[in-house]
């Protein structure tokens, strides 16, 4: 079977590979052997690949994030059957044909889920719900704000955000994407200036925002702080502009805001299973009824590897692996 | 009497005008009349008659945030007498010539410090002690880092830091304050640039550092947080080079770290009187044994109020008033 591995630190087109690997057997009792339908490829990938992102494992190493896939072989013990659709656990290296995984980590597909949406389940939906329920304790009706809302992640927020009963504000750059995420449930969509936090304040009833989530950085950020409420708490997982973070100084010391970084990766090292189920259980049924979804732009075989990722660099939409 | 008003929001050298005000009559029980020794004009003075400050009275308004005095007349049932030296309890426009406080809110001051550093025992050292404490739990020996180390809240923090057991590495941005800071009691000093991180861990044993006090802001707010552990506190309280605060994305996102304003203007609306006299135990010792000294430039009467404030714009030591 074939696998993408990367082979050293650099240009991501340059260092990947796709290599011949060893197809995994049958699986023990309460594994599954699966084959991929389709894993994505996100920018934090390239991010790794470049050798910064936030870990830096030795090589050659295996790549892919989360994925989902179809079982092909049943372990004893377990309660799937073959032609099942799964969403492959975390931890998993998903840029491959073939992977053994946990029965009892692997959740399945509802129907209805298309494969390149139940592929993207995992990482950008679960960074939306954490930092929706894990900085601020928000009571219904209350207003988050983010910036990059047209991103994975910030439609990710429009949909939990709205299922929970919140209300988001959400700050794009480009004009065109205002009835598109209103479409998609944002509740206030403005383009980002100046004057964001009088705009933001008039849109909003000047209801106080305690929750700021901010996947920009550079000046987006600066204009983000300055709508949060006295007390508030700026989170950060992205900065997407390749800028430094920037803050106001007055913003953070006479408002006292707090900022936070958050990274997902940290947070699966120690999540308990149950939760990532129960966050499964809470994500996929808005997977299914369109609530979430991201665009995709194409599907490459894992042999078309270096083409993928030089199309996964400069694409709008979604680029995702599938099995040779 | 004198006292020190702002008429208007702008250049505070313009704004400022040393006004006629009633002097106080005899305090009631509980109270004394003090006549004014000394009291400070700080940046944050400036920073509120421009309008800039986290809060915007009307006007006109009284100014002055701390100072020293001695006692002209004693309440019914106070431990005071006249001539008792005290600090001026929170609260109190301090650029006046006589004030009426509260006795148990008053602190003697210790003999041995004089009236000018006994005039700067609060606000600096108070912010310094509380970014000590309330953020992060340090044990003995830890390390906290600081930028502005050469500053008045630096110094104190050096000078507290050490008394509490904790070692302080200590940035500055001219390497003649290297031998000066040392002699203060700091135990690392460094001068800032781009490979700081490296030089505080060859300099700490790369022992991990919880707490970063950041007063810069710009470039060297985003040095700083390079040079915190992960999961560390950076907290801002000043942004002296009127720069952006900025930190680097990577830093807060894969190293969790929490960026956090203090400012001691809040604090103290809600503080409990018996914290702040602790404090003020634990500060004037300090004071009097010469660990935290401030150099002052120039006393000026309340009644040369516009050449005092235009002098401290431009000074470098402490521009301070006294009793016209």
């Amino acid at each position: 079977m074939l696998a993408v591995q990367v082979v050293d630190y650099g240009k991501p087109w340059e260092v990947v590979r796709t290599m011949e690997a060893t197809e995994p057997p049958s699986p023990p009792p309460g594994q599954l052997k699966v084959k991929l339908l389709a894993a994505p490829i996100h920018p934090a990938d390239l991010l790794l690949m470049r050798g910064l992102y936030g870990k830096r494992p030795s090589l050659p190493m295996g790549m892919g994030g989360e994925g989902v896939a179809s079982v092909v072989d049943v372990g004893e013990g377990t309660d799937f059957k073959r032609g099942d659709r799964v969403i492959i656990p975390y931890g998993h290296d998903t840029w491959a044909d073939h992977l053994t995984i946990s029965a009892k980590r692997a959740v399945k597909v509802p129907a209805g889920i298309d494969d390149a949406q139940a592929s993207m389940a995992m990482i950008n939906p679960f960074t939306a719900r954490l930092m929706l329920t894990d900085f601020v304790d928000l009571a219904p009706g209350e207003f988050v704000i983010q910036n990059a809302a047209n991103s994975g992640v910030g439609r990710a927020v429009i949909a939990i955000a709205k299922a929970r009963g919140l209300r988001t504000v959400n700050v794009v750059r480009r004009p065109e994407l205002i009835d598109e995420l209103k479409a998609a449930g944002g509740d206030v969509v403005l383009v980002d200036g100046q004057d964001l936090p009088k705009r933001v304040a008039a849109a909003t009833g000047s209801a106080p925002i305690r929750l700021g989530l901010e996947g920009v950085a550079g000046e987006a950020m600066r204009s983000l702080t300055g709508t949060v409420a006295e007390g508030g708490k700026l989170v950060v997982y992205a900065g997407m502009s390749a800028q430094p973070a920037v803050a106001f100084p007055p913003h953070l010391i006479f408002r006292d805001l707090t900022i936070r970084g958050f990274w997902l990766i940290k947070w699966f090292r120690s999540a308990d299973p149950r939760l990532v189920a129960e966050i499964q259980h809470e994500v996929l049924p808005l997977i299914a009824d369109g609530s979430i979804k991201v665009p995709v732009e194409h599907i490459y075989p894992l042999s078309s590897a270096r083409e993928a990722i030089s199309h996964a660099a400069r694409a709008k939409g979604k680029i995702l692996f599938t099995a040779s």
